[in-house]
């Protein structure tokens, strides 16, 4: 007794794991999303009974089943709102899924999972107040208040990545100018990657993608600075001044226990955590006197999705 | 039984006010602040014992009193940490009156006291989910989740004033750049006024003032801005996107139910509140779908300082 499910829903691919109470992954699978709802939800629940059929396991066993979309959501009706990237407008998931499968469905959005997914088994057991931001596409954020996920009136609140950092700066998606997003994003240091290879057609950033720009990811810059590439370093110093910026916006605002960096972005772990930290250090308003939080890379890795959502639970 | 008292103190006076169960001001006094925190406690002492004289109640009848100080303290030794207007610090408040009173003490930061005051009392009475800000010198700010006050591990969060708005922006007095309090505060409202001012001199603000440009206060604008004055109308759009960048993005964070301008600016009332809300609907980021938190203008005016102090307790 007492499995978890997690379902890890994401633009590309859903992943669905069977976790123990430790958080750990004992069998996990994955396949390509299809924009058509009802599909995709009814594979999920086939997916989920092969699981169990190859580890021996009831239903019953199964305390829940966890689910994180990316969008907004209403657990109590168990209905996905809004997914932008899946085209997903008020789609009933928990009524599609059950009439597949009898396990109890928790809905939630994939920012808030990846913090509570912290917060059970990951870098954040002990906390219990914590705020978590995700670099990826965009900057999801999560809240943790005295021990409880924090999401505002109807879940939609926590939206860290569109709190103005730049006042008439950037378009955003949102219709605002100059969000957090636009600055902080694996998405916003790629493109400010990009801009300074364009500039200096000598940098090593050029050799690091074989000459196609096409070929641009998050680590590119952080990798090429440590080699010392004056350009690489600029980048870094940018994007890390932009982050921090935010960081430090939320400590104020927060003053958490704990601070942590997710997303694909993070995966450069020591060299974005230390520069961050130096930053924050030297900008310390809240400092003087005052906790100092703990700023961290996420632990969970490439697993945060399917843990965090089975943490919903 | 079950009268409260609320001391506010403030950098040019202390009002203390002898309050009922329904936060009505049974008797109020007000002396100049001593930056001696030892004379001015003990002078706070001295006229709670001769309110509590003037109305035949005994300090047993009193269930607690409640002090908003503007700084950081620590509630659990009574002590206040650092008041920049006041120039106190580490003052052990609790120690101090206690030599004088017996009655149970409860510091707190003003601006979380006036929170929990329109919560109590106010016009937020019927929220469990609000954010206020106080527009005064700086930007206060009062976070309230679940029917409780929010202000961060020691009570040092909620410094709302301090997220950034414009990075790289106006220096502020916290080693950092482009705080929200630079641009929303009653100070930054002034000194856009002037700047204005000083570019047109045929501007009506200038008669409103009798030609003494120090007289400006936040009235000025939004008093000259009704009567068509067009470059008393290009400071209030001026202050309004500023505060009202800010407010978006602090719903976009909490998603509260109500969000609540308090302070000196918020004198202006319907003027202010109509602008900002019609900014906020402009840009509005999170309404698709999304609960339409209310704004509204803080309700108890010049006894807020006061009625908040006595909701500390």
């Amino acid at each position: 007794m007492g499995y978890l499910i997690g379902v890890d829903v994401g633009g590309m691919s859903v992943k669905i794991g069977l976790v123990d109470n430790n958080g750990k992954i004992i069998e996990k699978v994955k396949f390509v999303t299809d924009l058509d709802a009802e599909k995709t939800i009814r594979t999920i629940a086939e997916k989920i009974k092969a699981i169990l059929n190859n580890n021996d396991i009831s239903e019953k066993e199964i305390k829940g089943i966890g689910v994180g979309v990316p969008g907004t959501v209403n657990p109590e009706c168990g209905e996905v709102e809004f997914c932008d990237n899946l085209h997903w407008i008020n789609v009933p998931f928990t009524d599609i899924i059950c009439k597949y499968i009898d396990i109890p469905i928790t809905l939630g959005n994939d920012a808030n999972a990846a913090i509570l997914g912290e917060m059970k088994f990951g870098c954040c057991k002990n906390y219990n107040n914590a705020v978590m931001i995700t670099l990826g596409t965009g900057v999801g954020g999560g809240i943790v208040i005295n021990g409880k996920l924090f999401d505002g009136v109807d879940g939609k609140g926590a939206e860290i990545g569109h709190m103005t950092l730049v006042k008439n700066g950037i378009e955003c998606n949102c219709g605002r100018k100059g969000c957090f997003e636009k600055y902080a994003s694996a998405t916003a240091l790629m493109s400010i990657t990009k801009k300074e290879m364009l500039k200096n057609k000598n940098s090593a950033m050029w050799k690091r993608v074989d000459g196609d720009i096409n070929k641009v990811d998050g680590s590119v810059p952080f990798e090429c600075s440590k080699s010392g590439d004056v350009s690489a370093i600029k980048v870094v110093d940018e994007y890390v001044s932009n982050l921090s910026e935010g960081v430090l916006s939320l400590l104020n605002i927060f003053r958490p226990e704990a601070f942590i960096l997710g997303g694909g972005v993070s995966a450069a772990g020591e060299t974005l955590l230390n520069k961050v930290k130096a930053y924050c250090e030297k900008f310390d308003y809240g400092y003087k006197g005052a906790h100092i939080p703990e700023i961290l890379i996420a632990s969970l890795g490439n697993d945060a999705g399917i843990i965090g959502a089975a943490a919903l639970v």
